[in-house]
């Protein structure tokens, strides 16, 4: 399938990332945040849906996602102890825009999507405070970078040094061109296990087996119209991609996924909605699209990442790095 | 069926509440906490379920506790823009407590549950500080207050004061006596809807019809050796309790159930559980005790609150005062 | 809320039911068919949804409308051991009237519902053959008959005899009227719990606490215009109704709702759906609707029940008659 | 992983499966059983789970399982029309051994799992017959045959011929040795995407690129002492083996998976079991064997399907030829 412009998740028109990384010593993590569309957001919902494929996760949010098929909010990823701060933040950003709420509007649905990163980062510090969330949220940008950056400053993948990837798709459905884009925070595997389009190059780069450990968060946003069921249909697709990477998802890994559409916005103020949504047999390009962008996310975050030390001198190599040695 | 000692959920051995209630002026709310158990619940973990019935709500740590089928830390319930604070201030509970989370042993899973308290508390505020809940877990104790207490504080349940509600069954199963105990949280309905034990009361306390609103959340604990599987149909069990207080779950409402046993913990660091299981088809007592314990918990957390007056001169009166009116 | 005019499923518009009955000596059973549309079902499919309360069932065909989010066959009801007769008879009705199934359209999804009839019923002679499916088929009318006919000829509801209820209700949303329905099969409970309109009759009427057993399925149609998702939401609140009537939905019950709406069908060869969706802001009055239908449906399966004796001399007397017996 | 003695399902102790193959002109379809172990299984039933990948299906008996946890009958395979018979003769054949069954002790949840043979096979003229799922049943044993058999017969996979794949893992947990086989029914994918073992080789294969279709049921059997949501845990990795294939459960597929442990059996009579159960830090191993033999019984399923002619002359190519011609 032909990639987009940028080959990120911002080329479904409107979602724009913006990050904040902590970086120095012992303090290794940081935010990204996801802004789905730039208007207000709020009051013109995105469809969505979320889907668990391990939950051994702490993200919030995803009850109502299901309940009422909708994001109302920026995305935050960041670190797992550092989930309160980043919902109280989000709180915070939403209440400033929003004076209805908490008042004559009911309240707000903060979607925090996190992964472990006590390897690299002193996570117990519990140092994403709130005004590095408000900082990846002005951040926001078309442009970003990949690897180990923002809520992936700190993680590990394969074994190796992981983070921040994405990846987009161009596709048709019914007589019109679509774009789908995923990013991924990846924290997950063993290094016997990685797979690169095809190659296993894990078992020629690992010394002994390793036990398979962490997580990973998928996002996947779409300009096709589609419902919340049909986005959900979606979702479980990503752990599809995911396998192609070698990955098991083993038992202690929180692999979550959230999948929204820009559009059908869903005005609140609206009595009747009248979305235009894809028959669901012509849904096949945006399964193989969700598939697609999530390996290559996968493999682009580890191959952007640089080569991080941090934790009590802890280390993870770049998989550029890895690769140049053979 | 037979009563508990105390009617409350604490009549399930090792199952403790505390409340820190914050009343003035505009600001009417609060954090109850329930303990488990009053061992290392991080390393001796409780069987436990979540249910959504209608998932207008932001409660935490649920994604995990359906994949892992248990509970590692106390549950905080509180109001809906207080969760993120609840969060942090867990997992600084369970840190302090727990060398290890951070470092070798994973993170740590804050189930936090709220309900919206904004009509009698000016929620916008965000005056839940981690202070509070650390509060509420030191005050912990098998007797406990009902009402306009904790997180009950703020709450509305039928047009009146609601607040929390706990009660309690003996039941027998495969020849041993059992608890099961439940504690809500109640901030949902409109008054004609209100019926208590089979009498329309509501009919004929309400004036004007009006709109069906909120949340509630509803804890059941039990020392019957249930497995996950076994409490997700239990607390599958609470809408009808709900349902007989005459509850509609209306579309913005957030109804969550938690059930958790005390019996079969969850040692981590043994490689094979031996838990006794009572046979599915031994159920029907639990069933039977979570719907009264349920019902009776809702009419309690009315009938025990006192009237409120809160934000901007809001007040919700009591049913006991409502009732003495007639 | 306000009754439709025959306070049957039927009032929605489209809406058929028929009977086939099979009543002599030890066979006490039968086959009830809900067309959903008078219409190509198969190639303009109704936007549905399943809900299982407790799947200790049979029924098939519910993983497919949660999947594709509709139903594309008539439901047929019959007796547990009667399913897979009633499958091969609705394939058989599908494909004679779709040349295209089977060969270059896909196949076909049977929703097959199913209570156990065994105590009046002799079930194990598996009695309902394809022919009786037809029959039901063929009754199909706007007029049918309640309480120990078609499926509910060998049923049994809180002790006493069960069968086929209905009801339906008018309600307001986004400025029109729209009707809601529903219909149900009854096979659950104990004397002792059944509550008529917030009387405890069954504790008048109980000698010894019976165990209570069984199962219900209830079949909600609605002309309003809502999703699959939507659906589900108000499926999810016919336990509400099911508890007014003291069900506790015991260990060994099937409860399993099924919901569908006959506005905004989903025709296959149209590449972009564009259907109309109330916000769910306004579903509030559907979920009163689903819950008053369903509790009044069991109620009326029950009252318009004639006694029953069946199998080895096994007898269920009428609820109308146990009445007047006091 | 180490393979099992005869990398097949049966390697796991008590497994056994049987064919009855259809293969005549236009009919070219068939039942494969899976018999869970060869004692009282209704008396004896295996711990078990499904999940849902792509529900675009039609088996049976998935509610129950998830609801109770188990299964209570052999495991039927065949085609989609096919599953009302299936269900039927089931029931005869489970009532014929246990005279209890709608009398005294409930009824009986048929598992049946279907693929649409309908290129290859005369779908639409129901040739499957109760008879034959006695056959099928009658045939079981440790030894069984792949490839275009029993239900398999007129399977497609990738575009060539698809149907009955096998294979088996042994794995260490809790320092015990154990066996994880699989069994597979292939009829899906399109020829582009067919990916052995990491090669491309269906990009090389493939002429135009295809639109992927139709259906994979995965079927997991294991003597490790696992529960439920632990099967639960394990059948959602099958997922990633079915990936690792080039597998993209495209829309219209039906992607159902069943795993049970023949350990820890729910005997009915007990009111207390007493299972002994993994820590789910020991799982990992498990969901490695879950992925490898999904993977291998699918490339197995068509490596060791011969060509076959069926309905209108329709024609699927074995993979071992293909491989040849290259």
């Amino acid at each position: 399938m032909q990639k987009g412009k940028r080959n990120l998740i911002s080329d479904v028109p409107g979602v724009l990332v913006g990050h904040c990384t902590l970086s120095g010593g012992d303090v290794q993590t940081g935010v990204t945040a996801i802004l789905p569309h730039s208007g207000d957001i709020y009051h013109e919902k995105c469809p969505a849906a979320s889907h668990i494929i391990n939950g051994y996760g702490k993200s919030t949010g995803l009850v109502q996602i299901d309940e009422l098929g909708n994001i109302e909010t920026p995305l935050i990823l960041t670190n797992t102890l550092g989930v309160g701060d980043a919902f109280a933040a989000c709180v915070r950003y939403m209440t400033e825009r929003n004076p209805g709420i908490g008042r004559d509007e009911g309240t707000v649905n903060p979607v925090i999507l996190e992964c472990n990163d006590s390897f690299l980062n002193d996570i117990r510090g519990m140092h994403v405070k709130q005004e590095y969330v408000f900082k990846a949220l002005e951040d926001v940008s078309d442009e970003f970078e990949l690897g180990a950056v923002g809520a992936g400053r700190g993680m590990t993948c394969y074994g190796l040094k992981g983070g921040i990837g994405s990846a987009s798709r161009i596709l048709e459905a019914a007589g019109r061109e679509y774009t789908l884009g995923a990013l991924v925070l990846t924290n997950f595997g063993a290094l016997q296990d990685l797979t690169v389009y095809g190659q296993y190059i894990g078992r020629k780069l690992a010394g002994v087996e390793d036990e398979p450990k962490g997580s990973c968060i998928m996002v996947i946003a779409t300009d096709a119209p589609v419902s919340p069921r049909q986005l959900h249909r979606i979702a479980k697709r990503a752990q599809s991609g995911l396998a192609r990477t070698g990955g098991i998802t083993s038992g202690g890994s929180g692999e979550i996924v959230v999948a929204f559409s820009t559009a059908n916005r869903m005005k609140t103020a609206k009595p009747v909605w009248h979305p235009s949504l894809l028959n669901d047999d012509l849904l096949t390009p945006l399964f193989r699209a969700a598939i697609e962008t999530v390996e290559e996310s996968i493999i682009r975050s580890m191959l952007e990442a640089e080569t991080v030390t941090g934790r009590d001198g802890n280390k993870r190599v770049s998989l550029a790095e890895m690769i140049k040695g053979i």
